[in-house]
């Protein structure tokens, strides 16, 4: 008999919550799962979304809170689980990084009781730190479990670069690449707009001043402050990054998306989990893409790499 | 040249910012701006909506911050501003009352400098009482200012009765009536699923226990507060609502639904606004659909009068 | 592992190829096959919608021809193989029906050898008839086969009520029942706009002419030959139809929609498929509403049985 | 007051019906006008469109047809009028190109009665011949008029290459240029899949058999007939390039398309109207993006010129 398709959203805070708005105007799936360790918050956000429903402008998705347990039958879960970075630096990184990682040692032992067939989309932060986290400590079959990554970092960067040449950011191709955060790093010998190579942009398209790769990577990186300083957190543009992964995986589409998951090897890199371009389709991360990065880029990633096995060693999850 | 279709969001907070995400899932316009006292705040939410844009799944919507002069070529406003109700009535109906219609004035009186063209639709609580301010004072075309009323009533009484009755609720024909708020009642002779009248449903729809009107009448009014109580404001179902007027303006779609203004002597009624089943389009309400009601429900519908107009007459609206 | 969404559009002629162009649109599937006696028809219509999906607007379906074995992992499957009726009378009903009852069984001899599972959808006409045939003679699970039936005159029907009264045709309740084609009825007891009923409608919505049921009726009848001698065949509305009704088996949305199957004694109707209201999930038909009909609306569903079971018996379908 | 989006659809055959279908899934606009020679036709598509829209899945969009007056205050016209490539040569191309410029120059006649504002959208064949007929002889303002040019050919490129690396073709990067038909030719300097530039494409991404530019370039032409000989005509594709283009205008999203009109000296090229990648917009093509080519490319495009250039000058519209 027909499966019809299952979400479940772990962590029903901003960011979960505009996940779960944006999963019902995608029509992601028929039957969407809050799960939240306030059981209330979860309720809350379930029967406000089930009223937005009966607006005939959606399918009549079946949303509704639970426990771990929903996820046994779920086809992809989006996890935006546990504390986040606040305003003003309320609480530090590796703060950070110590007490999700808890959090999202807890959510995975509860969810490995019930599957390690679903689809895992990891946002949580530390971004790289969680998946790294959850991909390699409770048997999760490789590539079902990644993190959004350098999505979201990719869809500032074309957003930035299409309003820098006025044109729409999904005719900029380009990636942003390595950690999740501070260390993201614009893979420049990647970014074309019409089939003009970087170099040339100015010569092709308006702008109000000349290009400057290191002044737009900068903003990349700030916007993401800008935001949380302006309105308190961030939620839009990752609920977005993750409703697009999931709907890649539930139409099977082989997209080609910048993700985070556990490093075997490419560039030299292990022990670690960054954002690569990756084909996402039904099973996950179906293939890795370890493109031919020049020498800078090459070192940028690496610098990522350090950068979160720090906190990955500062935190004992690896040696 | 082609006009490009504008929306405005005044206010950007729980229910504004749900707004703009919905906006732009809708595809409602090619321009959206965002207002609010605090300018931080609207450029945080325009920010983080452009970069979830930079994503294909949406057209390219241009949404950025800025003053009330922004509303000068606006097609369509959505009003959010203001403080809400909050969880364990920190803040008294009337004390509400008395702040939102300060803020409504204000913003009335900016956005009047510029503009008596656009489609106005208020959400700001109470919903009646801010209608009315705005719709009688500020020389407003009739019609063009209009308040999300018992929308959202109307969709929470479709999404309960069709849990009951295990069917999608937008085949649960029927109205939500009167105030937006706590007398807001079900026009009982409204209600049909599957052609089939309410005093039959239980014979030919599965249900776990016999239907109550009482019951589901209670349940509409207290799906807000646990809503409310849970996740510490509502805002997905009343964004939706508020998008779904929206597109029937934008489409001329002259859709039915229940909305508030403004009554000139409907029922005998006058001098307060409520809602009920209007055909909305290009130019606002371009009908309003004074249905006949049987005698409990017009007395319901003066109860809410009555009700509101304490309101209004309390706070020196009306005489 | 998540098991993808699967649709098989059995005959790819004006319907099929319209129907596949809308199921595409509607996301409905992450994998389509096209299966036709002419397989180079199929293959065609699967390599143009192939293209148009490159462009970002829908998700990545993967669309191709194939044979019947193509139906084995379907989930749904909707049938819109045979000729059709032409403008001009050149064929007319009865010879019509014995075409395609042949065409029928041969189809459903090849499906039933791979699946019994998938939610089958006919569209072939005459509906009716090819609906009793495949949903009696395959051993297809009660409800898991249906006819689009009247869910197009409904649509029709809408439509013209709405023009007729200024509405948005989705905010007219009401529904034909009965014959997909020239017998099917409105249950104008089921008939409502904005809460206000039937009798009352002239009073309330602006209309050119008084409203006049008999004359609308035929209209609904008439608009089906109106739009084939035009343009020489229908097929905009039905593919929307039968992908409404798709889209509610999908998402389990237990939408209320007029589908033909198996009468078993409702109204003391048996051997012959009709439209009722019905409850669409999953599973196909959940449940059928015999709603209450007035005397002289079920003399209409009495003569639309008598008119298919001519037919069936005739054909030697029904003793 | 709000001005809704209304769009034209001149020519109601495969493609014209196509877009209308295509263009109500998009929800492009709120009225749409259907225009023919053929009053009936467009009259029969219109009809059968609007019982498509009384279903829930798309806006109330206003369907009818009507005279060339209604283009007065369109927004968009989209124009797939004339006679098409049968299979089989029934018509070869200069006799099309004859009959269609008459086709042309009658419709842009009527017209400009009427309107030089609405953004015209050619699709009619010969592509880059009626382009630049309508575009130079009717004093339709520069950049207004385009024709959907190697869109179309660009959605194959990207089909085929996609479908050979098993990924997303809205993924892979790269432009089809030149004349829309015969000579259409790859940039293959503008292509990429995931960052990974065309000569590494074999390294990174899994595919049957090793990558042959000549050959996969035929297959974008030959994919072309084979749609044709299949089912007779190509519909599908084109109706969405014709749409998003559509979608660009109408959100003003200054995305980057192949699209043709008259070149002014680019690449030394004049007298001709062939595609180029092209910022559009609400103003139509906002910007040509000349972008630099490789010496065999720019030789393929000069072909292309020449092709084109020749039919132009063998029916008298070039000296």
């Amino acid at each position: 008999m027909l499966k019809t398709h299952k979400l479940a959203i772990i962590g029903l805070g901003h960011v979960g919550s505009a996940v779960l708005a944006r999963a019902i105007a995608c029509q992601l799936a028929a039957e969407i799962v809050c799960i939240d360790i306030k059981p209330e918050v979860a309720h809350g956000e379930a029967v406000d979304a089930t009223h937005s429903i009966a607006c005939a402008l959606t399918p009549n998705v079946h949303v509704y809170s639970g426990g771990f347990e929903e996820v046994k039958d779920a086809d992809v879960i989006i996890c935006a689980a546990g504390p986040s970075i606040l305003p003003g630096g309320v609480m530090d990184r590796l703060t950070l990084a110590k007490e999700n990682i808890a959090v999202i040692r807890s959510i995975m032992t509860e969810v490995t009781k019930y599957t390690r067939e679903a689809v895992f989309i990891m946002i949580t932060n530390p971004l790289d730190v969680t998946t790294h986290v959850a991909a390699t400590e409770f048997g999760y079959p490789e590539g079902r479990l990644f993190g959004t990554g350098t999505t979201l970092e990719t869809l500032r960067f074309k957003s930035i670069l299409g309003a820098h040449y006025h044109v729409d950011p999904t005719d900029v191709q380009g990636y942003m690449l390595g950690e999740h955060g501070n260390s993201a790093f614009p893979a420049w010998s990647t970014v074309s707009i019409g089939g003009v190579p970087l170099e040339k942009l100015d010569d092709f398209f308006e702008h109000e001043e000349g290009f400057d790769c290191e002044k737009v990577g900068g903003e990349v990186v700030n916007t993401a402050y800008d935001v949380l300083n302006s309105k308190g957190w961030t939620n839009t543009g990752i609920a977005m990054g993750a409703c697009r992964l999931a709907k890649a995986v539930l139409y099977d589409e082989h997209a080609v998306l910048p993700v985070s998951m556990p490093f075997s090897g490419e560039y030299g890199i292990e022990d670690v989990s960054l954002s690569l371009p990756s084909v996402i389709g039904k099973e996950g991360v179906l293939k890795r893409v370890p493109l031919p990065l020049p020498a800078e880029e090459e070192d940028a990633l690496r610098k990522s790499a350090k950068s979160v096995k720090a906190v990955l060693r500062g935190n004992g999850v690896i040696a």
